[in-house]
């Protein structure tokens, strides 16, 4: 095959994001190679480059045909399911990829997954990079967000390919190099765990305006669609607001009302969780969205609940808010002060992960290349950039000049929100534990030395003194009891 | 050696919980050999069972004559830091063990760890145990509670000590075999992250009572003393009355306020929030007492943001409570609910653990064990115990009977406290997880319907529906623009 005729890249894997992702590439000038073992993903990848105008692509169910076609050094992107697949379509590929070139994993890989087939890659002479792709379906056709990490020679072999294939946003392409080893991935989780935690307080919204406010899916739309103009402007909220537009097709009334509550969830939310805890960073709001869709999983045991509480007597003295209005802007600050502390964990997160493998993360940079392209796109995000660029070692967003104005702003209505919610016994689990995020944060002194006493009683632990230094260890119990027989003896 | 003169027990590592343990294995009448590198720390030992009323108890620093020094089949406990250390004692003493002899590992090991060195023993032919010890210094000294696991032979050797060993209480000692592999560790795990909980919605109820009450540490003793003696009567509840009573010997005032209020911690509580994360349990008011103890570390920032907040204008409108007395009731009952939520998700832990690792856990019994001894101990474990009695298979222990009622009794008091707090601006993070998670819990429908829109809008996941079975998938973003170009049409 002559050298003109080869492929700039090559893509492994074409279920729905490969697909996509391939026709993009194709889309924006670069000739690709698409390979899958069902002959049937191909001729469906090849058609659709076909309809879409003869886009540059041509398809493989060989895999050493499909490796041949590809310029050297080599790229292939693998867009497989995470795990076992990866492995094995790693495994199939590397007996035709020579020395020079380049693998590029693009799923929800766990990070250390990728740590450790970039080792055995490099054993055979090969690249690697572990590749974040957000944005769904439409993202991968359209310009999805990329978050690329590994070795940056591998990642400047995709360089021009990426810049193109990314969503583009006013201050450039939604794809940055973002450092060594697993931390593209790592950085795609923490992005999963955010996106959890903003879909969890939209619905927390959605059902104080529903059942504490009162207000129907119309309303709700205009609500949404009102809250999309402002501050709030993302993808999420403007698919939320038509989703209450949607009839059922079988009956009366909006579809949105006949769906079962019950969330499924792929792993990126879980490790989330788990990594805040082993990273000592507190991530409450990302955890309690995680904790509610698993809550919402056991739909018999909530309705036998239910029941249960009713019969025991608990009932609401609740009337439902009158100024709708009021409420729809109460609930509007809320949500959005929640979202500061949501992101706060989050990028905390991440900066706790970089400090700990020495990856450098820009996180100025990494809200800048979510602005497009993915789930949680949104204006606010560029609000986030903009705070790292003032101070790239801001310990906290939330106490970022413009962010702590904002939340000032609206800590009285979030309030409201919270509360009323309480008194109607909606919960509202991300919206409550971002404010007890924000309120023990800007406390200087917590009753952590009840804690410490307690420790220092009954383990020795020991306790430090706010007045000086050193570690300290009092027979609390001994002298406690001998405080008692004094008191005893002088009544 | 006349096999007269041999130990019934064997215990090594002799730092503070091993040498309390090893007086109390020899106080109850076992003889037990005692074994450290170090030999002061036998010393020590030695010196303290002879003051304690020479008590049959052996030193030794060399690993063969300790081991050749107890009566076969062998059984020796090991008390040191988990982790390599455990796997050094074990290589050391297993050079002269023999088959059919058992390893009691006594530490807060990871249960994989215990699971792990139980397969190495098992090759040589020995037998392992990991077992969970609670009660601190004096606990191990007076009467610990105990959670052995491992092979059921390996129990039956150490029977008849632990149950004299352990805690005594009205339904019998504070011991029972817990089940196979590590679950002994694991259950220990569960009661540390439940002490979490306990500790911190303590330090919320103090926190309330000081800043919203502006109650003095001597009203602090009386409130908590008098909790003592009603529903909440607990260790930890009857320490924190005895902790404001003890004076500052540097200056006026009590020592608690003199704290630091940084609180330290172990793996324990970071493990077992990760655990319920695997195993989809919603843990949140274990989770945010992780979380404060994180929070309470970051001291410096805590007082930035303080300034920060108080400099952009935060200013709190609240006004002290006046009526005491209400609030202490108020507030104790929130503490009891919360409590319930708390132990509510504990247990599901380990009913979850239990079912994926067929360990058959009895959580009832495992209740019981904790009545005494231990750090959680409290009369509320025996009201635990009886609910898993009335019903084994009960889904959450919030809708035992009993427990719905004290909830529903309870839940006013318990939202008027959070409700507070959130005015205050004290937050109190566990009680309001606590309350979210109730209120989660009991609600037949929760609004996870939208999130699954969103889901099957951005993802194509699909959904299900409320009144027909089947995966259902929508073109809702086509649908809602068919809707807007129509309403355009018709306005």
């Amino acid at each position: 095959m002559a050298a003109a005729t080869l492929s700039r890249i090559g893509l492994a894997g074409l279920a729905v994001m490969g697909q996509n992702l391939a026709l993009n590439v194709a889309e924006k000038g670069f000739p690709i190679s698409v390979y899958n073992r069902t002959a049937s993903r191909v001729d469906e990848t090849l058609e659709r480059a076909k309809e879409e105008g003869n886009l540059p692509l041509r398809g493989f169910n060989d895999p050493k045909d499909f490796v041949l076609s590809i310029q050297k050094p080599r790229a292939v992107i693998i867009l497989v399911k995470a795990g076992a697949p990866v492995d094995q379509t790693i495994s199939t590929l590397s007996d035709f990829l020579e020395p020079g070139d380049c693998i590029v994993d693009g799923g929800n890989e766990w990070y250390e997954n990728t740590e450790r087939r970039a080792k055995q890659a490099a054993q055979k002479g090969l690249l690697y990079l572990g590749m974040g792709v957000s944005g769904g379906e439409e993202g991968a056709r359209k310009g999805p967000s990329l978050m690329p990490g590994g070795t940056r020679a591998a990642y400047d072999y995709i360089h021009d390919v990426v810049t193109k294939v990314a969503a583009q946003v006013d201050d450039g392409p939604c794809v940055t190099y973002v450092g060594e080893g697993g931390s593209g991935n790592f950085v795609k989780m923490v992005h999963n765990g955010i996106e959890y935690g903003d879909m969890q307080l939209i619905s927390e919204a959605y059902d104080v305006l529903k059942h504490v406010g009162g207000l129907s899916n119309e309303e709700l739309t205009e609500a949404f669609a009102d809250w999309n103009r402002g501050e709030l402007e993302s993808f999420l909220i403007e698919i939320t607001a038509d989703i209450f537009t949607v009839k059922d097709e079988f009956g009366s009334g909006e579809l949105v009302d006949k769906i079962l509550d019950k969330t499924g969830m792929k792993g990126t939310g879980k490790w989330t969780v788990q990594q805040a805890a082993e990273l000592s960073v507190a991530a409450p709001t990302i955890a309690a969205s995680l904790d509610c869709r698993y809550l919402s999983g056991l739909k018999d045991e909530r309705q036998a609940a239910a029941q249960i509480f009713q019969d025991a007597g608990l009932e609401s003295s609740f009337s439902p808010v009158v100024n709708k209005k009021q409420l729809v802007d109460d609930v509007r600050k809320a949500l959005y002060a929640s979202k500061i502390c949501s992101y706060a964990q989050g990028m905390n997160l991440l900066r706790a992960k970089s400090t700990e493998k020495g990856w450098n993360l820009n996180l100025g940079e990494l809200a800048r290349i979510w602005k497009g392209g993915c789930i949680i796109r949104a204006v606010f995000l560029d609000r986030i950039k903009k705070a790292y660029e003032r101070n790239s070692q801001l310990p906290n967003l939330m106490v970022d000049p413009e962010f702590a104005r904002e939340m000032v702003e609206r800590q009285a209505a979030w309030r409201r929100v919270v509360n009323m919610a309480i008194e109607a016994g909606i919960s509202t689990p991300g919206m409550n534990a971002s404010l007890a995020y924000f309120d023990t944060y800007r406390r200087g002194r917590l009753p952590a030395n009840l804690v410490q006493a307690q420790r220092d009683l009954f383990g020795a632990h020991t306790y430090e003194r706010i007045d000086r230094s050193g570690a300290f260890h009092t027979e609390w119990t001994k002298i406690a009891r001998q405080n008692k027989a004094t008191s005893k003896a002088f009544n």
